[in-house]
C-alpha cells in the first residue's frame, strides 16, 4: 500500500506505477516539472532532498529540457528512484500531490526539429486509392525506405489547446483557379511521436535507439485535406500540416514499453543494413480516436511497418545529427479494418462515405467545435497496462477568411 | 576620415559603413557578438559604454538571439547608434578591432524553424525539364502561390564548416531495388536566406514583412540529386536536403537594402490579397557562384517570382506562427541565362553537358575536395554597394558507405 491514495494509482490501472510519466504543470509558483501517478502529479521540484543533487537539477527547470539532455543512464536512474519514492508506505519529505484535472499543463520541452514519417502500409494505400483515383500500389520508394518529411517545429501544441481552422488556397476539380478562404476538409491524423535526447549524434543505428529515444507521446497530425492536394506538388505538403500538430502534454519513457516491443509485420524483401533491426522495435499499442467522445477508430501501431528505431537510423543515415528535442512521429496509425483507421480522409473515404457519430450527426471532415481525443494503452509487466495520456483538441472556427 | 584604418571600409566598397552585418565570432573570451567593418570586425562587448544599458544588453550574448527577438525598431536604432560609432573621427572607449579572417565564426542565432521556397521560375522550368524529361511546364499551383517545404533547422551550419558527402539510398534507372552508399549527384543551390526576429506572429501581411525580417544571409542548399529523386515522392525531399544548409555568418540588416528593392517581375494573372504587395519587396541582389575560386555563374535575384515579403505572408497565412530565429530561404536563383544558374543540376543539364573550370577539370556534380562559395552586392545609397558576406564549404569524402 502506497501513500499515494489516488484508486487510478493501482497496477491494474493505465496510469499506476508502471506508467510514470513526465510532464510540465502549471503550479501557483510557476511551470514545474511533475510526474503523473493516476489522477495526481507530484511535483518533483517539492521531492529534491530524496532525489539527490544529481537527479534534482535535471528536474527543477520549467521545461523537461535538461532531462532530455541528461541521457539514458540518467532517465533510468531517475526513474528507479521515482518507482521507489511513489510505491513507498511513506510520503518523501516536501511531497505534495495536485490533481491533474485542476491544473493546466505546457508543451514538456522545447521542440528542435519536428519530422512525420509515413509509415502504416495500410494508410499509404488509401491514400493511394482515394487521392490517386483507383492505384492501389504503394509509392515505388515506400518498401524499401520510411517515407517522411520535415513539419513545423514551432506549431507543435500541447493537448488542450484549441485549434483554429487555418485558411489557404485550394482547387476544386474543374476550376481553373484556386479560392482562398477556410479548409473545408479539416482531418486528424492519430499518430505516436517519440521524443529524442541524449548526445547529439548522427547515424544511429537501431541497436542505439534507445540512447536517443526519451519518451513516448500521442500526436495529433492535424491536416487540411484541399489545400494539402492543391499545394503539396513537387515539395510535399507544407500549410496544410504547418498550423497546427497536437502532441500529448505527459511524455511516457520509452522504458515503460518494454513488454510492448514486438517484431515488424514480414516484409517482401530485405533491407539495407543500416534498417535492419537485431532486436525489435515494433510497438504493441492500441490506440482509440474520438470525436466528441464517440469512438471513431482503434488503430493499433502492431501494423506499422517501419519501426521507430528504423525511422530514426534513417533519418540520420545521410550524417543529420539528432538532438535533445526532435520529435518524430509515426506517420497515421491505420489498420486493414475500417474501425482501424486513423484519419477521417480514409474513415470517410475522402469524404465519399459520410459516417455517422452515435449522436445520429453525420462527418465527412470535422466541423467547427469537434473535439478529437487519442488515447491508447500498451501491455505492461505482469499482465499490467502502461496508458497513453491523452492527446485533446478542439476545432475552432476560422479567424481569418 | 573614420577611425577605422581599413581600405575596405569605405563607402565604395561592400563592406563599408553601408553595409555593417552582424555576426558571432570567436574570441579569447568566447564567442562574441560583432559588426563587420571592411576586413574588420568590432565586437560589441567592448563599445556598451557608446551603447547604452538597453542597445548593450542585446549584444552582449553569445549570439544574436536577444537582438532577434528585440523587434524593429531596435533594430533601428542600434544600426544607427553604430553607424554613428563606426563613422566618428575617434574610436568610442573600449574599442578593438579584430580580423575578421584570424577568427572562426560560429552560426550566429539559434535556427528556430528552416523553409526553403521554390521562388525562381527559370529554375523550376529546367527542375521540370530535366527530371521530368521534357516537361516545361511549371507546376500548376506554381504561379498561385510561393511553394515550399520545411527542412532540417539542426543542420544548419555557418560558413566555413566543411561538409562530408551524404549517403543514403538511391536507384538508377532501370534497377529494380536501390543501391546504399556515397550521393554521386552532390549539388550546391545558390540562395538567399531571411531571418527572422521581432513578435511571434502569424497571418503577417506584405507590408507587415520589415517587422519580422531582420536581416539577410546567402545560403547555400546542399542536395543530393540522386537521394532527392529517389526519396521525394509523395511527400518532398528529406535525406536529399537535411545533411547540410551552409548559411554566411555575416547577417546584413535588411534596413541594407533599401535601395535594392525593385518591383516583381510581371505576372500572367492577378493574386489573392494576402499575396499582394502595396510596396514592392522583390531585390536587386547579384549573386556569384565559385567553385575552387573559378566562377560558375552569376544568378539574379531580380527574376524572382516571390519576394520574400510574399513569402513569409504566405508560410503564416494558415495561422502558423514565425517566431525569432526562423530562417526561411529562397529557393535556388536562377536566371534565364545558362551562366546564370544556380545549380549543377541545370548547369549541367542533369550531368548529361559536364561543364569545364578554368583550370581544365570537369564536373557534372561535385567531388571530394571541392570549395563552393557564394557571393553577392546589392545597390546601396549613393551609388555604393552593399555586399553579401560570403557562405563557403567544402565537400569531404563520404566518412560512411
Amino acid at each position: 500500500m502506497t501513500w499515494i491514495e489516488d484508486p487510478e494509482f493501482a497496477a491494474d490501472k493505465p496510469f499506476g506505477p508502471q506508467t510514470l510519466p513526465y510532464g510540465v504543470l502549471v503550479t501557483a509558483s510557476g511551470p514545474v516539472v511533475a510526474v503523473r501517478v493516476g489522477k495526481h502529479a507530484l511535483p518533483l521540484r517539492g521531492v529534491a532532498d530524496s532525489l539527490g543533487p544529481r537527479l534534482s537539477e535535471l528536474v527543477g527547470a520549467r521545461s523537461l529540457d535538461p532531462l532530455l539532455a541528461a541521457g539514458r543512464a540518467r532517465w533510468r536512474e531517475l526513474r528507479e528512484r521515482l518507482t521507489e519514492l511513489v510505491t513507498a508506505d511513506r510520503a518523501p519529505a516536501g511531497a505534495e500531490l495536485v490533481r491533474t484535472d485542476w491544473h493546466t499543463m505546457v508543451l514538456p520541452f522545447t521542440v528542435a526539429d519536428y519530422v512525420d514519417f509515413y509509415s502504416s502500409p495500410h494508410h499509404a494505400r488509401n491514400v493511394s486509392r482515394i487521392l490517386r483515383r483507383g492505384a492501389s500500389e504503394l509509392p515505388e520508394n515506400w518498401t524499401h525506405l520510411p517515407v517522411g518529411y520535415h513539419g513545423r517545429a514551432g506549431t507543435v501544441r500541447v493537448s488542450g489547446t484549441d485549434v483554429p481552422r487555418p485558411s489557404g488556397q485550394r482547387r476544386t476539380t474543374g476550376d481553373r483557379n484556386p479560392a482562398f478562404g477556410p479548409t473545408r476538409r479539416l482531418d486528424f491524423e492519430a499518430e505516436v511521436g517519440f521524443v529524442c535526447g541524449g548526445e547529439t549524434a548522427s547515424r544511429v543505428p537501431t541497436e542505439d535507439f534507445a540512447e536517443h529515444c526519451f519518451g513516448v507521446a500521442l500526436v495529433n497530425d492535424w491536416s487540411a485535406r484541399d489545400l494539402q492536394l492543391w499545394e503539396s506538388q513537387p515539395l510535399g505538403p507544407f500549410l496544410a500540416k504547418s498550423f497546427a500538430t497536437s502532441i500529448a502534454g505527459w511524455i511516457t519513457p520509452l522504458e515503460a514499453f518494454e513488454h510492448a516491443r514486438i517484431a515488424l509485420p514480414e516484409r517482401e524483401h530485405a533491407l539495407h543494413d543500416y534498417l535492419a533491426e537485431t532486436e525489435p522495435w515494433g510497438l504493441d499499442l492500441s490506440l482509440e480516436v474520438r470525436c466528441n467522445d464517440i469512438v471513431l477508430s482503434r488503430p493499433r501501431f502492431a501494423d506499422m511497418a517501419w519501426s521507430p528505431a528504423q525511422q530514426l537510423a534513417h533519418l540520420t543515415v545521410n550524417g543529420a545529427t539528432v538532438r535533445p528535442g526532435d520529435l518524430f512521429a509515426s506517420g497515421t496509425v491505420s489498420g486493414p479494418a475500417k474501425e482501424e483507421r486513423g484519419c477521417l480522409l480514409e474513415l470517410t473515404w475522402g469524404g465519399a462515405e459520410p459516417i455517422t457519430l452515435d449522436d445520429g450527426e453525420q462527418r465527412t471532415f470535422l466541423q467547427d467545435g469537434d473535439r478529437v481525443t487519442l488515447g491508447g494503452t500498451a501491455p505492461g509487466p505482469d499482465g499490467s497496462v502502461i496508458g497513453l495520456s491523452e492527446v485533446t483538441g478542439t476545432v475552432l472556427s476560422a479567424t481569418w477568411r
